[in-house]
């Protein structure tokens, strides 16, 4: 049978430590589950970009990284207003999964009640993999491009992204 | 006829000082309801427990206070995002209530609009008696035990409220 | 330990045939959770009554009978749009729970797989004891008053509920 | 002080029989509250026309009726789901107003209820004035024109109106 | 044919400068479309007033300034909990538009990606037409009188506005 | 560039016909956007299997058939309430797209408004590959394997699907 691992994150944007991360989950089970978490937030300076944008960051990075992509399932997670029914909530959207990977005590918590197997992710080097760091740095200009894959580079460059998040950082929302 | 006295609080958790004022509320009325409030909110750092874990909390530390349980009804109110219609909300929840007993401006005013008779509710001695320093105790481990009845610190072993509540300070939110 | 054993309806409205259930429940079970279903339901054909109404009409029909009040929760369940989380809703609205008691296969399963124990609910010998029959003879003025406790016809005077349900059949909804 | 009367519809789309309801309306008090129902649906059978497009097929036709828009207020009324907070959500979108005129006996009810005055709409002498049947002629290529002002002709050509209910009429819902 | 421009706000509640801004858009297209966000707020510090207080404001403003109604319309916008879809339900929600006017450079963003033409609005002088200012007055008790138009001290007054503030300013929330 | 061609569907279950439609489909552009409809639904008749189960089928069923599963994107699509918003919901959550297939004359006629390329798609010859006939025959035992991949046979096993439609039958709705 096939052994799927989840690991659940906002991905604004994909750095190279979730790469890291996703890498070596795939050579300890036979399929990754990623979930895409606050899918229906966008055009924020906490959440920039849609969950389709996030897709297609996460699909370019992985496959420059020549991971296989038929054994990894990328799945927009939108939030739920409880957190009590969170979990049974993941479970509805994802492919069976066995094994949760979480740096978050509380997310291990929430799954372990449930039934299922967690693990920290395995560590990642640099503090800068960060998605705070890196929106900071992208509003204001300075080296973001280092810690975030090629490909994410270029997808932020078709969608205009640093504009974006410039207009973003000017107002504080959308004066609705 | 029946005069029922309403209580709105959110009881995370309930603690002492609103065993005392459903107490004395008893004695001015003859039915009480206590209505619980952001009932669908649950491991936050504001909001740790369950609509259904506080209903335990508080069925039991009304019992272990000898006050008649077939003259309290316990509510769960999940929030409605418009101020504008919450009062007509509770009420369509609630068996019929007559005296609307709180401590906030504006929940009596809201009240008092809408025809209904309000009150404070009876002074509470010691400033403890208050959610955030009882759940701040719990994170810091200091003494939590004496602001809440007996029943409570029971239904927190059971539930391992503490270990949540450590889990929950150590994250700002689900990494969703 | 205490034994809880939930019993689920919409209760629109309580009929002698729900009070009947409740009570043989309560002779396999130290305390029984009632699960108010559609909560969030009212003036519909179908869902004529609110929350607060039935609560009201289910704890006079229950204290009618003797039955002990603490031992008995009633607990309003609003919808939830997705039937994957609708348990787990179950769960975190109500006080912990063992035995589930229920005549519909798909909630004895939905249960049964999130590892409860499940019964049906004991007979009930009438066939008119079904909300259905008894909301159609309440807009045809047929003889409504023998199905329900005595308790529930006083409620349905005190909020004048036949003559909204004679409102309620001569329009399909809200002409909003 | 102003007095304004209230009327509710879906208007879809607004037909003679409206829009000479509006104009007794008004002969009987100073300003006219039209509250434009389910104001979140469209594009289906029951609710072809979206929001915004309704209040430009109401603006013109009373424009070409002559009467002064300074003293009517045109209203989208999302639905609840909720009848018994309804009323209350109308009063919250709504500028004040004081005499509620409405055919349906729950409506009336439900306002009469909450302190309004309540009234029968004059009657419209056609039976043709009727959503539903507009609807049909329209998907039938039947004489719809006779039936709605002019004004809303001329917006049904500048949407292409009739294409879009022949395709809705095709499908009974949207291929998810 | 008719070029409508929009202007979408908060108006809590509408200050000079809003009016100000209406007039010389009013100079520039020939019917004017004011979006009142946030509609479903009220009640609290940051939205006080109901969408129908804030009609009801903006209604007689205008007026007061002569302005021709029947080529103004307000149009009620809920928030939607997904930036990505704002435009679209705007959109769907107003009669046709063709310029946005706004100072915030993501609303510009977002419809210009949309293919509308976008323009700031013209400069109001005085800083102090700012709602977060006036709202602080009007809790202070400064003169927050010269700041509105008359017609909007009147609404106030017949809706005991300032005292809604004041008890607002006294609570964070509502005590649910 | 890459070229995108999006199909949408509610997929309950994948039945050989879906299958044949991505294969030509995939024929025609460089990678195919399946979005899977109302992807919060599951146990009900209509909508029997959850968002996470259908890709499960989707993903073996496309593997079976030698597609390269890198170029094709599952994306689970929540319903909303307000179809004129869908279009640009389905893009938010959907890496870009450029060519919709759909036999649907509306689905068709709202991505054409908003600028999309669209197309019918391709015919697939028998009439049984129609969910409804496939739920039909689950329910009545009849037989149901001819009419989907063998993949979606497998998975039907693993999560008893055919135990669940038995008890969906026999019951209209949840007892809630």
């Amino acid at each position: 049978m096939v052994t799927r691992g989840l690991i659940i994150g906002r991905f604004q944007p994909p750095h190279r430590g979730h790469i890291e991360i996703c890498k070596k989950i795939m050579s300890e089970v036979d399929e990754l589950v990623v979930g895409i978490g606050s899918a229906q937030e966008s055009h924020t300076l906490e959440n920039p970009f849609t969950a389709g944008e996030r897709i297609l960051m996460l699909t370019r990075s992985l496959a420059d990284e020549g991971i296989d992509l038929s054994k990894v399932h990328l799945i927009p997670i939108p939030d739920v207003n409880n957190n009590a029914i969170w979990v049974t909530h993941v479970v509805s959207l994802s492919p069976p999964f066995h094994i949760v990977y979480s740096g978050n005590p509380l997310v291990r918590r929430l799954f372990k009640e449930t039934g299922f197997e967690t693990k920290k992710p395995p560590m990642i080097k640099r503090k800068e993999y960060w998605g705070t760091e890196i929106r900071d740095r992208m509003i204001k200009g300075k080296n973001w491009q280092e810690l975030i894959p090629k490909a994410v580079v270029g997808v932020m460059q078709e969608i205009k992204g640093i504009d974006r998040m410039k207009d973003l950082s000017k107002t504080d929302y959308l004066l609705r």
